[in-house]
């Protein structure tokens, strides 16, 4: 752990006192977001310290040119940059002709940062004495709304305590914004309008390139006292729109600001109905109020709440680092627009561009399949669809035919955006898990009608993928998978990483499978895609020989699957017999060094044994976690939730523990001492798993629901809900036992610990 | 073949009418340079077509700030850059007010390019009629002098032929010059000092970040009809520094202009002495004459010629390919300044950086000690035990300790430049052809003397390396080597690259060999180096551990050593199936499908073959060859040469010639569709061994020089020179049969075809 300021709270994110060090940090902490734009914690006045400014909408990305010292066939020409958007919560603050900026207060005091998680809103206050003398007290609080989802709202309120003020308020907007993160310097941005009308303003700017038409918008009210002031002036400059209030206060006068901002967005309206559209935002806010929004802000996270929260208790810590990771995902995605997926960074920075990974299928569909609608789960799932054209061309880039499909490493719009030849090209497995994502949600959800629509194509798509990029050896009478990646990215262009064969065959077996029952039972489906597709027999057959001779490392010695071939020529130091001064290895060690070690860093052989861990006894488990455990670094947010959720089902609730507790408070306690730059949101999912999954052994077998529920040592007990089939069940567990309780009409049966439970709805079972 | 407009001639390359779409190739092919500066064959008028500017010194670079898409730790911060200088052959000629500029005359008629490659110079001349109708017969001839080697000379004369006309004549400097190759646009030059005096000027200008201080000069003179013509004008501009002769000349008056130039540098003087030193040198050329200076050049490059020339009979563009081969290398590196190396583009174009890779110890070394001095070749080797400290420093940056020294992939002072991971850090077999070369160099020359002096702390540097890179496999009991490139490049990151674990064990053996005779012969200098570097018999019998114990990946199948470990697994089908379509794959191809295809770049295991020949049997590399050659597809210019000797070896002389020609007129007929970056210098060396090695099958066996003379077929015969421990032989084969000639004083034995033939000095012996 890098940092402890964030005060223990079950239900909000706290800081108290103002530290210029942790300014970066606690915005990205204190980010918030609504599904379709989000911003860090930024400062509404100015401040002239250290800060790093980031507004973003979701969907709006800039193709900046690829940068390379070497340059690769079949490299991608560009690198879909997360771009910093037009601001629209500044507020400039003018005490006595001084700016207030908490930079160069003489003073500050008081000053408190809370997320409410609960309701979904952030807030900040403090009390400060500005350079000349003036003594104020301020209160904002700010949120995006849930409801209206293009719409954000800010309170500010200002009080001077010490003496009258002349006061000046600038509320504006400002495209002059840039990225932290460009290859280029290049310009992202165009403004093409600045219009400022009564109390509200315009700045219409569209991103090169793509073409992006935004609309940022706001209007304002200043009250004193309860009074509205009028505005004074307004400028329409270059890049910026500002209104003007100048006005004098007394000591204890309350100024209120009431700010409403946001986008409107080609993407959802004509671009020529922009400031139309932004206007009847707008409009709406005004009639609702401030209150009301807020209101209904809470409304809308209960709702969310309702169904995704996990109560924990006993640990304080624990809780608030399960809500914030709740949260956050919440925060980036919601599941109503197929076009978007959740970003590594959601809406938190800028850093790895692309918002789409297979962090979103391996870690993040089963969040969100539990947790809510399946919709949601399936707009995941059609997501990928949509970009299967792409994602054939893509693999036809780097050689491959016959409509075989690999979806991209890293993509905004299908394309891949990634530029490392052993990460772009080799680290092929994600096509693994894109398959694995359809089966795993028709397995979850009971949803087969994705499959025969849409899914039945991808999986075609990929397994002809792997079936191209197998390749037969004479020598050894089997196919390998040569020259990859696997999800231990600590190794590069090895052969036969187990995971990844394990996966082709899998992909290849399930398609085949599925296209048998879809033939069997979705003629009209069949017949349209086989009429797309053009699947013969023959190639059926093909496909055959590569799934039932596929090659997998293993060590009779060890009695484990290697993750790829030569793995036990390495010098097989555990990672605990390391100096700890050479840690992490991914700073401390050149490149070289790291990909001929031993070391791990992240479930590779063990996340096959995760997705597919009904295919192997527990003592093969065992057996692999011995193995592979001990060399492996967890140098990536994804790994400690995998190793929780296996170290609990071998019954290691200690081990178990240690890894939820690096996973749930990585940001919060920045673990890897990076939390400035953004949050890790797609492993906030795995922290979930690690609960949902890990202790409480939530599992689907053989079409049932079952659970093995555990608890660690230092908690009282937990909760959770899972929407399994539309059904949804709430787990309690806790030292004094544990309870089951159904919703809907008919009864249902789960099992727990292995055994029967039938549930009667509403009626809560102790087990 | 790419081009074919080059006149074939023993000795000359020529080159006739004027076609702008060939001027950048030519200008890359009729280069220039006396090992201390070179340059592209750029017109001294002005061009406003398509050219690309190159003027070079030896030794000056730009540490220009390293680029790359994704950073790892270790890689360098820069890259040094071959710099474009400022040019000092630019003669403005302007005619009744109109720029002489070929890319905007009505006509060029009778243009005409040669390098005469045994004199040493370069001639151009032409027919124009331009813009204004001005009718103008111009010729050229340029040298940049081996005798005066900071000096280079022009005599441009150019006659009106259909009228008067007023004539403005401009020779000049520029300083104002930029480089095509650069990661950032960084300005490269910083100008301080223009200056003109009387008819000569100086551009003093020096090298951001690296300070090399350079003065660019020249001094002109003008005759007409042989009576000197008045300088009427001149310039110091910002950049520029410009004489002006403005005068009248009638039809068929003869104007000539006498220009010099060059470059003082504070590599050689101090800073303070640059002017000076340049006016010396000015002075020297004015009171030797341009007549004069060329009949140096020609002396001097006969001198050259008289040890380094190989004459082939019967075949006149293999002969012309040869001696363009000679001349390059000649041009390029004289072996004179041991802080210098031979550059891969020499000096004719700017790709790759850097000067020295392993070409240098691989491919040129035999070529220099075979037709110089051996101080020659010494001075190559120098130049790596004066990088030791750098080299120790590279390997402790990636992890190593104790004096281990890994040699950069591509230096210009000793420190890595290269940023690709799998290249910098992987590529680690160049060590080993460090090691391989101060073997060769004694071999060869009988100077035992270099190794206590120098060569044997460079070969314990590179023994403490592979010692400590090999790591001890349980499993198998041996050591291996992981993560490594070999010589293919077209293989990333394998484990167990025969070559290099080969080339390992040796440098190991080797070191401890040379230890024990240093010990025994040189006690003063063991004393030193053990003084110095710590050396500890328990460090010994570590050593020897790993070099006994090493593994060697070995198919018994085919009875072959394998390239690395899993060559077997790939899908084994040869080059000759593959489409045409498909060729070159580095160019249609993505990264990850050259990696996992068997194609071989360039030699690899046969790499091993060529230099450890005499450790194995001739079926051995039959069979080698016949197992590998197949996949490969030489796209590398170092591949035909090797090949073309192993085949000369196994008796396959059609194949041997077919890998001749492709090495030998590599540039001149543009193989790789390239040649306007720039020559192939390097690889040239690699012509002239598969001549000497491979059709003369010269080697050094047990001490003596050995001679397995072999013909293609189309020619009727060859002749070379050999210096062999300060003996000269001189060889001559022809279909008619061989002969061996000494000179010097005392007899000496050589084996011909395996029989002792006694040379008595003076005499030819036939054979």
């Amino acid at each position: 752990m890098n940092q402890d300021y964030i005060i223990p709270n079950p239900w909000s994110i706290i800081e108290e006192g103002f530290d210029a060090e942790r300014v970066q940090s606690s915005e990205s902490l204190f980010s918030i977001g609504n599904g379709a734009m989000g911003q860090r914690a930024n400062f509404e006045e100015d401040y002239s310290g250290e800060t790093f400014q980031g507004s973003y909408i979701a969907g709006v990305y800039y193709p900046d040119k690829t940068k390379v010292g070497w340059w690769k066939n079949g490299y991608p020409e560009y690198f879909a940059k997360v771009l910093n958007a037009p601001s629209w919560i500044g507020i400039g603050i003018t005490l006595d002709g001084e700016k207030l900026d908490l930079a160069t207060c003489k003073s500050v005091n008081d000053f408190k940062r809370e997320l409410n998680m609960k309701e979904g809103w952030y807030k900040r206050s403090f009390n400060a004495v500005t350079k000349n003398n003036v003594e104020v007290a301020v209160s904002v609080t700010r949120f995006l709304s849930i409801a209206l989802d293009e719409l954000g709202a800010i309170a500010y309120s200002i009080t001077p305590k010490n003496k009258a003020v002349a006061i000046k308020i600038t509320p504006y907007l400002d495209s002059g914004i840039t990225n932290r993160d460009t290859n280029w310097d290049d310009k992202f941005w165009e403004t093409t309008n600045v219009s400022v009308q009564d109390n509200t303003a315009f700045i219409e700017a569209h991103t090169l390139k793509t073409n992006f038409n935004t609309c940022t918008f706001m209007s304002s009210t200043v009250t004193k006292n309860g009074q509205p002031v009028s505005i004074t002036n307004s400028r329409e400059e270059e890049k910026q729109a500002v209104l003007e209030y100048e006005f004098e206060a007394n000591a204890n006068d309350t100024i209120l600001i009431t700010k409403y901002g946001g986008y409107t967005v080609s993407r959802n309206h004509d671009k020529s109905q922009l400031i139309a559209a932004a206007k009847q935002t707008l409009a709406a806010a005004d009639s609702i109020g401030f209150e009301g929004l807020l209101q209904r802000q809470k409304e809308e996270w209960a709702k969310i709440w309702e169904m995704s929260d996990i109560t924990i208790e006993g640990d304080v810590k624990a809780q608030q680092g399960i809500r914030f990771n709740i949260f956050q995902l919440n925060q980036t995605y919601l599941g109503t627009d197929s076009r978007l997926n959740i970003g590594p960074k959601g809406f938190t920075g800028e850093k790895y561009g692309g918002s789409t990974y297979w962090d979103t299928e391996a870690y993040c569909l089963p969040f969100y399949m539990t947790t809510k609608n399946e919709t949601v789960a399936r707009n995941l799932l059609k997501y990928r669809y949509d970009h299967l054209e792409k994602a054939i061309e893509n693999a036809e880039k780097l050689g491959f035919s016959n409509g075989a499909a690999l979806y991209p490493m890293v993509t905004m719009n299908g394309e891949e955006c990634h530029n490392e030849w052993e990460i772009t090209f080799e680290e092929i497995h994600r096509n693994g898990a894109i398959a694995f994502a359809i089966y795993n949600y028709y397995r979850f959800t009971g949803d087969y009608s994705y499959i025969p629509e849409m899914g039945l194509e991808v999986l075609i798509g990929i397994a002809r993928f792997w079936h191209q990029r197998a390749n037969y050896s004479t020598h050894k009478n089997k196919y390998m998978i040569l020259g990859v990646t696997g999800p231990n990215e600590y190794e590069n262009n090895v052969n036969n990483n187990w995971y990844t064969n394990y996966l082709a065959k899998w992909c290849i077996d399930y398609c085949l499978e599925q296209i048998q029952k879809v033939k069997d039972g979705y003629s009209e489906d069949y017949q349209r895609i086989i009429g797309h597709t053009k699947l013969t027999d023959a190639e059926l057959d093909d496909w055959k020989k590569v799934a039932s001779n596929m090659y997998f490392p293993y060590s009779e010695t060890h009695d484990v699957y290697l993750q790829q071939d030569g793995f036990l020529d390495k010098e097989l130091m555990p990672v605990t017999e390391l100096d700890k001064t050479e840690r992490p290895i991914n700073q401390k060690w050149s490149w070289d060094r790291i990909l001929r070690s031993p070391y791990i860093k992240q479930a590779d052989v063990l996340q096959g044994f995760y997705f597919f861990e009904d295919h192997f006894t527990t003592e093969q488990l065992e057996k692999h976690f011995d193995f592979y455990e001990p060399f492996t670094v967890h140098e990536s947010s994804l790994s400690p939730c995998v190793h929780s959720i296996q170290a609990a089902k071998l019954g290691r609730m200690e081990q178990a523990y240690t890894f939820y507790l690096r996973t749930s408070r990585l940001d919060l306690d920045d673990y890897n001492k990076e939390v400035e730059e953004g949050l890790h949101i797609t492993s906030m999912a795995g922290t979930w798993m690690s609960i949902v999954e890990g202790f409480g052994g939530m599992r689907v077998l053989e079409d049932k629901l079952n659970f093995f529920p555990q608890i660690p040592e230092n908690w009282e007990g937990y909760s959770f809900k899972v929407n399994f089939r539309n059904r949804i069940i709430t787990v309690k567990v806790s030292k004094t036992g544990s309870s089951y309780q159904l919703n809907g009409t008919e009864e249902m049966s789960i099992r727990v610990n292995g055994e029967r439970v039938v549930l009667k709805p509403g009626e809560t079972v102790a087990v």
